[in-house]
């Protein structure tokens, strides 16, 4: 499980990642006409796991779980919210960032995937203010301490008290000798645009800084003084909410309890099934296609809700990943296959691609980004497997370009009647999904010769068999029948003998091909960095500034400099 | 000293970063018109440390001094060279990469110090083929493997001999499970454009990829059979000199021995002083100006050869900051201070933009770059005190934007008759010295105003005292004498008791403010992934695979992925 040290609390025997507001203990949602207050006043005794309390506001990973629910249902729920306030539900103190008994009892790989999951809950709060114009404002109204700040810095625009007191601080460095590695490193220099040396001065101080020069610094916007912040905030939420691309109108949709089922062999929902194979270390991902044809129009969506297919898959694929990484930590592989009805998939797409500008249909595609940037930052080998009667359509193809290899079957195979399998590529492998450095997995993929990706776009709306798509350079290979069962299964117990750790960074340094973002650079550059750190005894050892934080006693350092 | 397990060879009391053709035991040099070959034949017995044996054309630190001298000679000394081929010594072998033995018993310091400087000899030999038109072929007759292919990478051109045998490979993560860190992972799919799922395959079979499919998976450039591989390099070697911007005139300047004095205090060079203090743990770096001013002519210039102070001072500058980096790894800080008259240091600059056009002072500002480039991705605290009698002109002020952080004093030292200190910008500060990740320092430092740039540039030529200074966000902090000293000691105090890991993780992250390059990803991306792997046990534990490697016996691997 995710803790060596830790036992989850109230004999879980999972990590969760699915909740709604009636079970939060740590976040209240309010929604007043085009406004929405989302108060974070963590339960001190709500944590994960046991062994810690999540004294002033600091989180585990529950609380992030809380506040990614929060920020999807905001979309998905209220179509009319343009502001989101983020705010403390305490005294003088905003969020004091990651709990430190937390952290400091937790293996590696858990303090790995939470600062992966919490790096992803950020960039969630950036892609709804882009693109659902859901535009967030964070008020300070007292300490913002490392992850407590990175927090704000997610946000649009960061008020915070002018009292003497309320001040911003990554104390990180020179307090817990770790990283502020949730973003925060990136977005003070490359968002923010905080001078580098300024930034220097400003991670190495632990009380941070506060007043005027916060602004100065460009470390906050605006400052106000407690007599005149709450004014402040209702007038910046109207003038943010005026300026909202968001038109607001329309009825939410509820994000209703997905249908799932765990045991010793797997996760089944509806429509996806992960089948775990604990001996050879692989969890087999399978996609259904809908069996209905889409809606007439977009009312008919709105009617189905969260059942609509193209968001009732996406929503559970997401939890699938999700659980898989934190709950499955020695599987090896995840191998994607689908099945169904290919032409199900492609009305779908067709359904998302005509009614795009509708405000539900532009959540669902931004879901799929994120769905599918979450699995490009999955730390597991990635298989596509395209057999007879998959449906690797469109946004389903996408995984067989996500994949780190695809291995395609030519033909059909001996006593199985179905006809060979086929790609078939839309509009949705041309833009909306593109991977976190910018690029779509097409562009990314056709880095030696751009004018592939045209070539593949051509090809729209064509069954593409496993020779053409071959030489379309969208397999890794293609593979006949005589072939294929030897193939896989030798590729499957090589990579599963390596080891993970050279299997991450491999994966981590191919997969994102050319360019990067402030987004990449968070899971690249940030991310890279604070896991090597959180190897180091200097932080981790039975000596180190994490392990001896609260103690009283001064962490010792070996002062090698690396 | 840099290996815990090792112990120099020959008694050597430190690392050596300082060589000439005369001594090596790896290379040799041969210059024919205008292509030069550069043979690769490794003395099994010539390791730097005692305990392993650099068998198969393997190398450690010092072949890859031995290597950086020699593109750097060849760039100096031999203006007429426009090609240089890059070949083994060694039958039916290139280079079989890093020594594994040397990387097992190398301490983690030294395994990342290894690494970024053999990352920047293959940068330099890019540099030297993208602005002195000296372009690199590698011929590979035989296994070109792991940091063997990665040298060829680094190459315009790979040939490879089709003989059945000779291949190449990135074996790390299936035999060592490491990465091939020496740019490999990042050249491949960015500077070659391999299929990102090619390369996959690719990084995970030992046995590598040779003859057809090495072409058409643009892993090497073209094959030959051995009866013709000689007359395809010819051929290649004068198309490449045809092509080449290099004009091939002029004749090349010696780079003769440094003056260089070591003691127990620090290093000692004409130019430049490095004064050691073990007790704080900081290392003061004082560049002095030229004492004349600068020749009439380019004629003048090559007359003074080596010793031409702008020359001078970037070669012993450059063997510090490498001395330091890998025999001083207890030194937290680089503290930088200048001394003599700024004048001079302008009308040497002067000289440098006069004379851009001449292909040594072409050479000068390429050195200073990288010199500049080297110190930046410097894994210490990086400050530039701006003092009385200090000449922080041009060049010498790249320094200034170069640290984490700078003082500055404002007006005089009580008891001290010099002037106060000035900062002077030239043209070399807008320009000819950009970082690894595209951007001048100025254009980095001012990421949220682009226009401070240019408020910076209308200043050209005017002394700038500390409050200008401060005022234009030239310098960090403008101290006056009552406050000085205290805050730099408490600074420097404080800054050396922090864990030397943190402060790596935050400067790599601060220093490199927006977008990436190939060569930055290769210091990000793929450089920090591989530092995690360096401390996974995995890889260095006592079951690790670097630790079993030719024991017979197989690594034992913790299979949870992180």
């Amino acid at each position: 499980m995710a803790g060596e040290d830790r036992v989850l609390a109230n004999g879980a025997k999972h990590i969760d990642f699915q909740t709604d507001p009636s079970r939060y203990r740590h976040w209240k949602i309010a929604v007043d006409g085009d406004v929405a207050t989302l108060t974070m006043d963590v339960d001190e005794n709500g944590g994960l796991f046991e062994g810690y309390q999540l004294k002033l506001n600091s989180y585990d990973l529950g609380v992030d779980i809380e506040l990614a629910d929060a920020v999807q249902r905001l979309r998905f729920e209220h179509p009319e919210v343009k502001v989101v306030v983020v705010r403390s539900g305490k005294n003088r103190v905003f969020c004091a960032g990651a709990n430190i008994r937390m952290l400091a009892g937790s293996t590696h790989a858990h303090k790995v995937n939470f600062c992966k999951f919490t790096n992803e809950t950020r960039n969630g709060l950036e892609d709804s203010s882009e693109n659902s114009g859901q535009k967030f404002i964070s008020v300070v109204n007292g300490t913002a301490a490392g992850g407590g700040y990175e927090l704000a810095l997610a946000t649009d625009h960061i008020m915070m008290a002018d009292d003497g007191s309320a001040a911003v601080a990554l104390p990180e460095v020179p307090l817990l000798a770790v990283l502020p590695g949730t973003g925060g490193l990136t977005r003070v220099v490359d968002k923010r645009k905080v001078r580098r040396d300024h930034a220097d001065y400003f991670c190495t101080i632990e009380e941070g800084i506060k007043g005027k020069r916060a602004v100065q610094w460009r470390l906050v916007d605006e400052i106000a003084p407690n007599s005149k912040l709450e004014a402040k905030i209702a007038e910046r939420a109207k003038e943010f909410a005026a300026g909202s691309k968001r038109n607001g109108n329309g009825k939410g949709i509820a994000l209703t309890p997905l249908h799932r089922k765990i045991d010793d062999n797997g996760l089944h929902y509806d429509f996806v099934d992960v089948e775990i194979n604990r001996a050879q270390r692989i969890a087999t991902i399978s996609i259904k296609a809908p069996e209905a044809a889409p809606p007439a129009d977009v009312d008919g969506m709105i009617g189905q809700g969260a059942d609509f297919w193209s968001l009732q898959v996406a929503r559970e694929l997401d939890d699938a990943i999700l659980h898989l990484r934190i709950n499955e930590l020695e599987i090896a592989m995840l191998v994607f296959k689908s099945h169904g009805d290919g032409a199900m998939v492609a009305a779908y797409d067709d359904f998302l691609d005509k009614n795009k500008d509708h405000w539900l249909v532009n959540e669902i595609r931004h879901y799929w980004k994120r769905v599918l940037k979450r699995i490009d930052v999955t730390s597991r080998t990635l298989v596509t497997l395209v057999e007879p009667g998959s449906c690797f359509v469109g946004t389903l193809a996408e995984l067989v370009f996500a994949a780190d290899r695809s291995y395609m079957l030519v033909g059909q195979k001996q006593g199985d009647n179905r006809p060979p399998p086929a790609i078939m590529l839309n509009a949705m492998n041309f833009g909306p999904y593109p991977m976190s450095h910018g690029l779509t997995r097409l562009q990314s993929r056709f880095q030696a010769d751009p004018s592939q990706v045209d070539d593949a776009k051509a090809k729209i709306g064509e069954s593409l068999d496993a020779e053409t798509a071959e030489e379309l350079g969208l397999v890794t290979f293609a593979l006949d029948d005589i072939d294929w069962d030897d193939e896989v299964r030798v590729f499957f117990e090589e990579r599963t003998s390596f080891s993970p750790d050279s299997l991450t960074g491999m994966e981590a340094n191919l997969r994102f091909v050319g360019p990067e973002t402030m987004e990449s650079k968070i899971f690249s550059r940030l991310t890279a960095w604070q896991n090597w750190i959180f190897q180091r005894p200097n932080a981790v050892g039975e000596n180190g500034a994490l392990r001896r934080y609260g103690t009283g006693e001064r962490a010792q350092f070996d002062m090698t400099r690396v």
